[in-house]
């Protein structure tokens, strides 16, 4: 049972695929902790899942503010609205910020990978001026900003893991609701457990 | 000044409009604080601004685990993504929540008019059992239910209204991001500055 493919996960694919001819449907909200205690949200690319993993993908600016507030407190819940299906995911977990800085030589491995899965023109976001700064024209790139297909990520470049704990689903045509959460079994594993819960 | 339109307002009248033809223009994510201190994060529709303000008006049932949230930490923030224009309205600030135990008689008159903006269809929905509580197939209601169209509020209707403190609004298609703020001034008026910053 361990190895098996998350029931939630299931639905999730389901519904990416039945929505994929939409263009925003791999576009979510994602919710943090201000640091001012205030709820903050935003919209964000949903990047695929962590090889042989239950983990979200989201790239993201290491200057960005969410950043800071991770790292404040570091959990997340995700809302996804399929508009098509009419079904929504929430999905809540911890997420961690993988940027140059991190120890890990497979977590750099795993950035440097991700980094290359974007297109080109999505690279170079990251070498635009600071996110959320104050506009000042002549600090744009101009158009002749080039970037080596073949290099590595810059040092702005930041991947999420977000790793789903509770999996909250609501599928608005049929007006069913269920509820996913995970549990680490005796042996470390990850089990999910799932109800049937009022819409 | 003070009897202006918000500036932002004329931006997301804009936003709306263009996107009308798209039946989930109207979704939008509402960020809460969850009372494990974890961020909160679910799809409501947009019931319109209240009569002569910025405040913006969402209808809930008052079960949800969200109006325990707001009583707890009374701050939100939506973020409202326009699909086919590609304008994300990210809107912070206090909730105010309304409902049958609302000592005002105006804000009860409030919440009965906004009872009746809804459709039936929509009104029944707070007939339903507790939502989020676990499945009972004997305690749905079935299909005779039947709600008398001139039937004021329920005790489970209850109505939010956002009071827009700060909004972040980007434009992926321009490429332009604006900062809105607001302050009292001397006399209590509500006056909004704005700054435009990298996107």
């Amino acid at each position: 049972m361990g190895t098996s493919v998350a029931p939630w996960k299931q639905l999730l694919f389901s519904a990416i695929e039945s929505n994929s001819h939409l263009s925003h449907s791999s576009y979510l909200q994602l919710a943090t902790i201000g640091l001012n205690g205030r709820p903050s949200n935003r919209t964000v690319v949903f990047r695929g899942f962590e090889e042989n993993s239950d983990r979200i993908q989201i790239n993201t600016d290491l200057r960005s503010r969410k950043i800071e507030e991770l790292k404040h407190c570091p959990f997340s819940e995700i809302c996804w609205y399929f508009s098509d299906t009419w079904e929504q995911f929430r999905i809540n977990g911890r997420v961690e910020v993988i940027d140059a800085s991190n120890p890990d030589q497979t977590k750099l491995q795993q950035r440097e990978k991700a980094w290359f899965a974007n297109s080109l023109r999505s690279r170079l976001i990251y070498i635009c001026p600071t996110p959320g700064s104050p506009y000042n024209n002549s600090e744009q790139p101009n158009q002749e900003v080039k970037l080596d297909p073949s290099s590595g990520p810059v040092p702005e470049y930041c991947l999420l893991l977000l790793e789903p704990e509770k999996i909250d689903y609501l599928n608005l045509k049929s007006n069913q609701r269920l509820l996913f959460s995970s549990m680490a079994s005796g042996t470390g594993e990850k089990c999910w457990t799932s109800e049937k819960v009022n819409p």
